[in-house]
């Protein structure tokens, strides 16, 4: 059962959050995309909603969605990862496409106890780590 | 009609969030603080748990609750402030007990285009300037 509207088809996702990221999957609401960047395990859930900037403009349908399937994907990176924290933020000043920051961090990590933004360059995944990382992040959603 | 749980007798304010805000107001699930930092128009939301450090671990009814509180908070400071962009983040790295910024932004203020978190030291309101926003907020909540 699909309670949601379907994917507007004038949905694209912003040019920088598809330069930055590696798509992992499509929800009922949000496109769930990895962020290339190996210094932590990074997600972004971009609801498909054509416009929208801010989370609190969301129709309440979903915005239900994309709170549960933060949940989704917060328990997911704690089963593969057991990190110390997960960290959840909407900011978005500088890309004007809603989209939501997962990411687990650890006490060893680049920026800890610090946000991760603008702490450390970021470190692109090779190849190898990359199949793997997106492979192991399909394997948690799946369980 | 109150459908969540009422707050916990066992609830307390972490000593550091209580350091660092003046209460504005109690909703149904959580305490409504305003950072002691001018820079920012920046409420947290603590929600009245005890012992919930993820909001992925809060209980459904409870995370609803939060969900619907942080619209509220957002809509209120938009009308109230009129940012470029509300920002709201669950970190939690240093204080642990759930809590949730929700910052509203400007393109001139302390940190734009960057999160606001170590950008600037902190500027605590004059006495003056925390009771009218104290009011305007306490107003806007209301409106």
């Amino acid at each position: 059962m699909n309670i949601t509207a379907p994917v507007p088809e004038d949905f694209e996702l912003h040019p920088q959050l598809a330069a930055d990221t590696i798509e992992v999957d499509r929800w009922e609401c949000c496109r769930v995309l990895l962020m290339n960047d190996a210094s932590y395990p990074w997600l972004i859930l971009v609801p498909q909603r054509a416009d929208v900037r801010e989370l609190h403009k969301l129709f309440a349908g979903d915005l239900a969605f994309t709170t549960a399937e933060i949940v989704r994907a917060s328990e997911a990176m704690e089963r593969l990862f057991q990190p110390v924290k997960m960290n959840v933020a909407a900011l978005g000043n500088q890309v004007p496409q809603l989209h939501i920051h997962v990411i687990a961090r650890f006490a060893d990590d680049a920026a800890w106890p610090n946000p991760v933004w603008g702490a450390a360059p970021a470190v692109p995944y090779g190849a190898d780590d990359l199949a793997a990382r997106v492979a192991a992040l399909r394997g948690a959603f799946a369980g």
